[in-house]
């Protein structure tokens, strides 16, 4: 079968690669019919090193399950299924708490985690199938299908952004980043009733976007004139709730230059640093809480879909390019140069 | 009238200042009954530099009010009262949230904060008298007065801490510090129905006084191996809240790597430094979130008299030492020494 392997930085290939098959009895093996590429696939784009060797890529994936391992019962061949990026048995005492990006099982893993499965492939082998796939209502050629692949990370990393920044009716609430994420951090935000949405961003056709899922205002500005337009926009004292979506240091900067005094940044970027300010001066002394991390995004799933089936709400407009598996590394070019926004692959 | 300067490090000294008088409608003036020497004043004591001139020191006490500016309202000559050491109009909109701390009014700001007054002193100009003292329904003779003043601060701090930290019944809690405040934590813990409450701490005295408030466990050992053995006493996961008392770097480190994923790590130590891990490894890989700040101790005494006052819990008990003026310098040398967990100054 053909996959998606990072050789080191910039240089992703398709090559072919042993076929997935079962391996556990609790495994699933998934024809994957839509995937694409993270704005996170670009931080190892940027830095992994030749000499790590090839990684194989893809944690977003739509498919059709073609076998099950004898303990599996939720799924069956012939289901159309979404996968969390991360894979979870749902049962653990960390996932009965909806935080199944802790999950304890031995099989539990990130896909980034995995040596030997990706999804951006034809294929893939599904460790803890019961957990981790939900079955979708759909038929694999559904118009719904962008929408519903948002499921497997972006939508519900963004949910969980503004769900843990506790966003509720009045909210007043700065998302971070116009990426994939930060425009569906919007669209959460919008869903749970936010009064105002600032989206910090600057490239117009996704802050359009961000328009569209329901930002109120767009700040173009960075660094300490962004922070003053935001203060500027709340009435002199921040938002009580900011959407941190890129994870680099400046953006971790502007996070706490706006959030008001008691209010939350909630991190869904992952972080490129280690050590950033939490002192008296940053978060301290404002009694700002800081949280979010890999998202549970499997916990909101059941949550999320009816809006997307019935029509409400349609996430999968940050799809702007789509590609079959041989277009792949220049998807993996445009993202980076910002020309597309994200690339849906079609196998 | 004769008050406590800290004229740079380790130089504390008792002079005669002019005295305190009302210089505002809303101010009230306070002759001092009771005040004391905090943990976080031992923060100066080692660092002020002489060149900075003599600080005024003192941010808890219990005073009668001599004199009440034409706008007081709420509290009136003869009263016994308790101040906060953040001065609040308790009315403004962070005030109605509960975040006395960053009331915006133009008179609000910390004792420490005031360069003319301070707690450690016969008396005292109190600004926005009525949204910051609280009357207190006992005589300035009553022997509840050690309890009462906790209020000002360490009770206050501590119950900030747990709350932060979202404790409830069945919570596996682990206090980093065995000072006022980390005692004050573990009450608080208890108080709100913690399962497990592990005291880090090596005083013996003060560890004692801890599972008499509520510990469960003690944990004497630092660093990997007070980390360890956490983790051990929790199952292996860590503590869902761990409140942190201290301030200085190894603690927060400590806080970090006891916590359990999907935990809260609420500081209430004044950090002694800026920047701090907060990347994939020590906080976002487990969505662990980090909250906590100076305490809005306003905000918790209505809800926390009763308790004193009926006699249900006792924080007075961290007091354990009693001087007068003269013998300030000599407990700050105490309190710095670890000879002294907490002083009270009765002027």
């Amino acid at each position: 079968m053909r996959a998606t392997l990072l050789h080191g930085a910039g240089d992703v290939r398709v090559e072919t690669v042993p076929d997935s098959t079962i391996k556990y009895p609790t495994d699933a093996l998934v024809r994957i019919v839509a995937s694409c590429i993270c704005g996170s696939d670009l931080h190892p784009y940027h830095s992994r090193k030749a000499g790590d060797g090839p990684a194989r890529m893809g944690h977003e994936l739509i498919g059709v399950v073609e076998a099950v391992g004898a303990d599996v019962t939720t799924v069956g061949k012939g289901d159309l299924v979404v996968s969390p990026f991360a894979i979870s048995d749902n049962t653990c005492q960390f996932c009965r708490e909806n935080l199944q990006t802790s999950c304890t099982h031995p099989h539990a893993a990130f896909w980034d985690g995995i040596p030997d499965e990706g999804g951006q492939a034809e294929a893939i082998r599904v460790p803890l199938a019961d957990g981790t796939l939900v079955k979708l209502p759909v038929d694999e050629d559904s118009a719904l299908l962008p929408s519903l692949l948002t499921l497997a990370d972006v939508f519900g990393t963004g949910y969980h952004a503004a769900v843990q920044a506790g966003v509720k009716p009045g909210s007043r609430v700065a998302v971070i980043g116009d990426g994939a994420v930060g425009l569906m951090a919007v669209l959460s935000a919008k869903r749970l009733g936010a009064e105002q949405i600032i989206l910090m961003g600057r490239h117009r056709a996704r802050t359009d976007l961000g328009r569209e899922f329901g930002a109120t205002e767009v700040v173009a500005e960075r660094g300490e004139e962004g922070i003053a337009r935001v203060r500027e926009l709340t009435g002199g004292h921040g938002a009580h709730a900011v959407l941190e979506a890129v994870g680099h240091m400046p953006a971790y900067d502007q996070a706490y230059g706006v959030v008001r005094p008691g209010g939350v940044i909630s991190r869904v970027g992952v972080p490129q640093y280690a050590d950033a300010p939490i002192g008296f001066a940053s978060l301290f002394g404002g009694n700002i809480t800081l949280n979010g991390g890999p998202a549970p995004v499997r916990a909101y799933i059941e949550e999320l879909l009816p809006d997307i089936l019935d029509g409400t709400i349609e996430p999968g407009k940050v799809f702007d390019a789509t590609t079959d598996l041989d277009g792949v590394p220049a998807g993996y070019q445009d993202m980076d140069n910002r020309t597309s926004l994200k690339v849906l692959i079609k196998p």
